[in-house]
């Protein structure tokens, strides 16, 4: 009887194309349940089914890794934030409450374990390589205006009551969120993150 | 010439009285600095220049030290907040307003360095004792029932201005307040703490 072969064990290691896609995807799990610097490089390497020796194969670093962790993780959350903000066929406060229904909905596929990335790892700023500070700002900035885009609309459409700016909710927005985030991870359920988006939105809605 | 003795190297280690009061106070700068998984006991017992093996004197393991480390937090915090939340000389949301300032000063001496120890350790929920889950949300519904009170005086004093449940409005504030200070360390200034506060503050004020 042949033994089914071991996932991760691809026989060229070098050449294995899938490798690197593997390597980010389970360094995003590591990352987003542990934060970068409980996430030991050679866990994520097991997990990946990826031999340690290759690693610097497919990256300059744990730093280097880290970093495009970040811009992968980026990349997936501005299509998932998208999805949500660009549907015509809702109002624009329905828009981010969509977006609010389908993070929560990701969290609850995960038993509320995996929190942000961007969130873990401002908490641990202190022990980051000095770059990620600037590009996690800058994610949040992009968040920030996405956000904002979708304010300006409700309140040209009449959805907010009071004379709020639009740039300073949509900040408020993303504060508030990072810590509804952490809580639901805390509590292991949606409330907090349903707690905060609808007192959110009973404030500002006309 | 005699030099200084050394900080921390106490010659009868064992007897220390004070060794358990330092090892709590270096305990507390790293979990708040970093959290739980990153924070080292031999780092910790060289900050507080106690010998490596008298740990265990004073403590079962990490994770009971873990949990002495929580419950010093909870009292240093609890006595924090109610030197806000109980002075007389301020109406019921000007001392909201006064933890608010009070949290912002801390974190400003600290250069914005350290964040919240309860909101640290709800990051890496995942990699905790488990014990650790419960003791961290009795310590928030503390928090937000202290919160509640002062709400509820605010609101009986008609300084709120919509019907606002006063218990569901001090989760809010505990939850945006975590965000917030997780923001501050990232952008390593007080902005996300006043940005939260304020508009918090606009939103529920009459």
């Amino acid at each position: 009887m042949k033994l089914p072969r071991k996932r991760g064990r691809p026989k060229r290691p070098l050449e294995d194309a899938d490798a690197r896609n593997r390597l980010i995807r389970e360094g995003l799990v590591f990352l987003t349940e542990r934060g970068y610097s409980a996430a030991g490089v050679n866990d994520i390497l097991d997990a990946a089914g990826v031999p340690k020796g290759s690693f610097y194969h497919y990256f300059k670093s744990k730093a280097d890794f880290g970093s495009q962790l970040i811009d992968a993780y980026a990349a997936y959350f501005a299509k998932k934030l998208d999805r949500s903000l660009s549907d015509e066929s809702l109002d624009p406060l329905g828009r981010l409450r969509a977006f609010v229904e389908d993070a929560a909905e990701g969290m609850a596929r995960h038993d509320f374990t995996r929190g942000c990335l961007v969130g873990n790892l401002g908490q641990e700023m202190g022990l980051l390589p000095d770059d990620f500070r600037e590009k996690l700002r800058a994610i949040f900035a992009a968040w920030e205006a996405r956000v904002r885009v979708c304010l300006e609309m409700a309140r040209d459409q009449g959805q907010i009551s009071r004379i709020q700016k639009a740039d300073t909710l949509a900040r408020f927005f993303w504060i508030g969120w990072e810590g509804a985030v952490l809580r639901a991870k805390l509590d292991r359920c949606r409330d907090p993150l349903d707690t905060f988006a609808n007192v959110f939105f009973e404030m500002i809605e006309s």
